[in-house]
């Protein structure tokens, strides 16, 4: 875009001037919690910044959201506080213009940049700084997009003779998750407990899951919401939704195995969500759009959308097992591996009047690719446990005790990434 | 109780003085909602007591848990809380004692007997309010605990050999419900539209659901949650729950049929959720236990309560078509039909660590009892839609627009009723 922050921004960080994502943080242990953007290895606190009156355009002048615990509020208020935010703080982390087009003269704002006691205040070292949740999630619903996953679990359940089920290719299925055991990347995950699945007409047993189990999934953070009765249309779906995340949605394979029929995933699930710390716009990952696979059969009218695109968005996890200084990677995937997209997920969801807002959570569901070496759960990497995942000098067949799941993401543009940082949780063992 | 109250109460009433259940309500269009009790045919206004200073207990003197716009302040601070609030509002309503016991002495408090400007201001006529949802819900869970509901269903969906899957008799099977679309008595519903399952291998037709449906639970409130990771053991449950609310788990059939495999019911339920007004508190319905039924096989240890009971409540359902002057009873039920208490709900939801939240909702699942006209909803009184129901002089196979659906409750007592009032809804036609 030609032009480059005054804060120095290693070509490798997730967070050059192009990405500029929001986030929660406390800048110390007693410091009230406040909206951030990341920039470099600084976090530019955005309560100082409004303080100072430096949002000074026509939708944000004399807002307090940027004086609140969450991002709630300014999610509410849609994509034009969305791209006035934007453009303010790039024009303020800005310094050198590159004049590749004349428009861009009038890119810069001296305000911070020329103020030494401003800078100090706003620009906090990332890594002395605590996340926290950026937003209040009312409900949480997870989707179930990748068809690769689908086809995975559907042969590992029910056998090799139609995986996916008759509807998945209609209509995006999903599941209303747990809002109230989503944490924070870096938030310790205990191990729980539950029924697993008898064997051969046994009685179930109870205990410590032994199926402990990532999911690799993204989530969108919803903006406005709609009213009750009110469906939003496909074609303005993207208008209520502000940006992505990086999801782990652990899970508990023998539990949910045995809990899930008739009504799906409950306890399997419910332990415990990780989520990374910086929403990344759906305008910072504009560059990175691209064309969402063709839908056969095609879909009905309400999920036909007029432009269907997704992202190209890398994925990796790593596991770090306890004791060990180096994490291996246990798989590469993509965003765009979904077949459903997110505007079709949030249409479908409102379609029957059902009402969202700000702060909903809607996960994709585990992002598998086509390859082996792209599933994006140990469920299908091991095939339910059947096989080894080899990781240097030991192996996985689900998750063990110290385990730490790192997930990562980003988009590669020319000379800087639009990233997602990591998303992080290590497991506990359960209690006695 | 030996108690009256210097309120008027008609014998028949849902709430006099041995009752008193929680509300939010506002007195004017224009008032801030607060908390309220009723009392007959008024709502004693709390916040007014708590400003006039007469909640002069340990527990409660000095706080604002009734000057918030829903219960979830006095939800959290537990049992302890609740008998105080309920000692407080018993003493201040009631004035004339019939003296039964020594202890009953000390039972009134003239404070607002005798003060006929505070009486004017804190009593206000329940027909002149406007009641609103009492509680913030921040996660909404449905459970399945009718083992006839179950076997109805079963049968219907998947015929009549092992209609009841073999999970359902180890664990209070659930699934995470919509919170965002719980709305209070009153509400109008909007017919949802959706995709409907396909007859004979064609395409999936979309429109609004053919097979609209009531479904008749109750829920419970939970009090005081529990940490991420610290499950509640079950014979700690009790202190958990605040009370009982009647709820109108709407559901369109078709949509639901179509969808919900391999992750359950989601826009077939989460277009709308009824909840009548008023929480009976689980010490009011303290006289009405009677023993849960025996449990075969028995339940594994983390769900064998010390004492397991289930509570004696009537539990009726009208309908009331278009321009007709009546409603019609279409079916009778009872709480204590429920095989899995609310008590072994809650500590199996928290087992595998789990955190609950003060105001979450733990609803029952479909009641339906052993005969069929005491089944919960119209799939099983209508064997999916296979013969009408009767409703004078038309029928219903499933719901009309312009149907409204009432549900009431209530627990018999010795000359009173402890009683829930009603909570009703009318079936809007879908938008174009």
């Amino acid at each position: 875009m030609g032009v480059k922050s005054f804060v120095e921004v290693h070509p490798d960080s997730h967070f050059p001037i192009e990405n500029l994502p929001y986030g929660v943080f406390k800048p110390e242990p007693s410091s009230e919690p406040r909206p951030g953007v990341a920039i470099g290895e600084y976090v530019l606190d955005l309560s100082v910044i409004s303080s100072a009156g430096l949002f000074d355009g026509p939708v944000l002048k004399g807002s307090d959201c940027f004086h609140q615990p969450n991002l709630n509020k300014f999610l509410e208020m849609g994509r034009p506080a969305w791209k006035e935010a934007r453009t303010t703080t790039q024009k303020l982390l800005s310094c050198m213009v590159i004049l590749k087009l004349a428009e861009f003269s009038t890119i810069t704002e001296p305000a911070l940049c020329n103020n030494a006691s401003l800078r100090q205040k706003a620009l906090v070292p990332m890594d002395k700084v605590q996340m926290l949740l950026p937003i209040a999630i009312g409900d949480y619903t997870d989707f179930f997009s990748s068809m690769h996953h689908a086809k995975n679990c559907g042969t590992i359940f029910r056998g090799p003779e139609n995986p996916i089920p008759p509807n998945w290719f209609h209509l995006p299925i999903a599941y209303h998750g747990r809002a109230s055991s989503i944490v924070i990347s870096g938030t310790d995950i205990v191990r729980p407990r539950g029924q697993g699945y008898p064997s051969g007409g046994s009685a179930p047993y109870f205990g410590p899951s032994r199926k402990l189990d990532f999911e690799l999934e993204m989530a969108a953070v919803v903006g406005p919401g709609n009213e009750l009765g009110k469906p939003v249309d496909v074609n303005e779906a993207a208008d209520h939704i502000f940006g992505l995340v990086l999801m782990n949605d652990w899970s508990a394979r023998d539990i949910q195995a045995w809990e899930y029929v008739p009504l799906g995933p409950f306890l399997g699930k419910s332990f415990g969500t990780t989520l990374s710390p910086w929403i990344v716009t759906l305008d910072a990952l504009e560059p990175f759009t691209c064309d969402a696979p063709k839908q056969v059969p095609p879909p009905l009218p309400y999920l036909a959308e007029k432009i269907s695109k997704n992202y190209d968005i890398s994925l990796e996890v790593r596991i770090k097992p306890a004791g060990q200084e180096h994490s291996f990677v246990v798989t590469r995937s993509n965003f765009n591996h979904l077949y459903w997209t997110i505007t079709q997920q949030l249409a479908h969801h409102t379609v029957n009047g059902c009402n969202l807002r700000p702060g909903d959570l809607l996960g994709t569901g585990t992002i598998s690719g086509p390859e082996p070496e792209s599933y994006g759960c140990l469920l299908e990497l091991t095939w339910n446990g059947e096989k080894q995942l080899p990781l240097a000098e030991t192996s996985r067949k689900f998750l063990e005790d110290g385990d730490e799941v790192i997930f990562s993401g980003y988009s590669k543009g020319e000379g800087y990434n639009v990233g997602f940082g990591t998303c992080a949780g290590k497991i506990l063992p359960s209690l006695p």
